[in-house]
């Protein structure tokens, strides 16, 4: 492929930016990366794994000369970020970000970026639960979503760039309005992890059964919200407190809608749990329609456990 | 491996019933297995594709002198299915069960068998989203738990010979008090369940996010939930039904959680949030010390899907 942006920098070396170093290496589609993180542990190991091609001390050094910035830090962390590069970015670069949350982030970035730099926020809908500098794979965006959300006015050169950037890395790229965004993760994501990690927190807390009874009957349900938990604590602190209103309006209708059901528990009204779940069945067709999961009963997990339980 | 019960009749012919007819043919531990089910459409398929050693049309017809009787239906339909094999058991036969809750199945079937009949409960934690005649297969139970709850004064000799079977057929086997038994499961399995069905019911309700959207950005988190939210609605229903003291009330701890948790976010409070989430974080690796899980970001889903997402 071409090189579409002669040198990128990338803004913290953690899942995110060491994923897009590896790929935009990988079908080279970027004359250089420089990274640089806070952490001089984590630019140690990045110097260490080669996973950039250059490791800088200084956020204002990485930013020199880029032409494109990519801001890959915990959410919260956004604004003193877009704070310390302001001064230092070239004349008609573009930034980028790779946050979960997206009106937040336009409205703490935006007004420290200066005049003839170009802000094109995105969010790869790509990660595992691991986090750091040695989790990053060059694969992690193939056939997953990257949503752009260019605020009104945005020069549509930068964001066709930008698109083709995450297309070249293999990701399918959308651009919709960053509120509906935020709405949108925050039922597909935000308030699913919230829930994942309060379950979590039950089953630690229950004196009458062991964790280690936890842990081994796991592969009943619980597993999976495990996964979920297992998440990096700071970029997600930062993603509730800054999807507040949207994932308290979801947490809203999923506490009414899960007082139903437990009403329908204690009532014995078997015929609204059997209608409910009917319904949801529905939809697990669509995804594994939709190409996002296999159909696969045990979606091929090796290893020691062949075949999981989700039975009872 | 050696012949344990010469005849064993399987009441049900759905996911868990034919996994343990292929399970106990693979490895030789039945001398001959005789099925039926409700469905003469279930019965119809079985035979077709050779589920079993022999297809009959009646509850009376297969337990006839057999050694061992499995009852793998919902937990609902147990009573009925044990009022109706009562007269017609083998003395010295033994009773198994497949249900997810114990203690009610107990107290159902237990008074419904006769003298001389052993009774042993048995729940095996092996499951998959799909059910019915077809979604059997015989590694099922490989490496996974098994749970035995005998209520006091059962035969040691029948317990021992059904945890041969089970270990047989490559399940881990434990033993503990049917009140344990649902409580663990209550955490474990059946709120977490619960759970899943409503955020997928949620994300289904809502006007301003489409089916399409959750569907194609379901990789964020959500699409774990809707894969627990795809199980059988007849077996939960009956599950919910019939463990509902345990899954109150752990749903009851879970919803003081969850309202501690939107209470900081609406708050702001980001270092309650942190310190929970980090909490949680340690749960996941003891699932994967224990081996019930494998720390391969993507679990190794394969297909059109390269690595899944559980960022933001």
């Amino acid at each position: 492929m071409t090189v579409l942006y002669d040198r990128v920098a990338l803004i913290g070396l953690g899942l995110v930016a060491g994923s897009m170093s590896l790929a935009m290496r990988e079908k080279g589609l970027a004359g250089e990366t420089v990274g640089t993180a806070r952490s001089a542990e984590t630019r140690r190991i990045a110097e260490e794994i080669g996973l950039v091609d250059r490791v800088v001390g200084t956020i204002a050094e990485a930013v020199a000369d880029a032409d494109l910035v990519v801001l890959a830090v915990p959410v919260g962390a956004m604004e003193s970020v877009a704070c310390e590069i302001g001064p230092h970015l070239k004349p008609g670069a573009t930034v980028t970000d790779v946050g979960s949350v997206k009106r937040d982030v336009i409205q703490t970035v935006g007004p420290h970026l200066p005049e003839g730099v170009h802000f094109v926020p995105g969010h790869p809908l790509a990660g595992t639960e691991h986090s750091g500098p040695r989790s990053g794979f060059p694969t992690l965006f193939v056939n997953r979503y990257h949503i752009l959300t260019p605020p009104d006015g945005t020069d549509p050169e930068a964001t066709a760039r930008l698109r083709q950037l995450w297309e070249g890395m293999g990701a399918l790229v959308e651009e919709m309005d960053a509120e509906h965004h935020d709405l949108v993760l925050a039922v597909t994501s935000h308030t699913p992890h919230l829930i994942a990690y309060t379950m979590v927190g039950v089953a630690d807390d229950l004196r009458r059964v062991t964790d280690s009874e936890v842990i081994k009957y796991s592969a009943a349900g619980f597993r999976d919200f495990t996964r979920i938990a297992a998440s990096d604590p700071t970029m997600w602190r930062d993603v509730f407190l800054s999807n507040k209103d949207a994932t308290l309006e979801i947490l809203g209708r999923f506490t009414e809608e899960l007082f139903a059901l437990q009403r329908a528990i204690r009532m014995g009204d078997g015929e609204l749990l059997f209608d409910y779940f009917t319904r949801t069945r529905a939809i697990r067709r669509g995804i594994i329609e939709a190409g996002q999961d296999t159909e696969a009963p045990d979606f091929g997990r090796g290893g020691v456990v062949r075949k999981p339980g989700d039975t009872g």
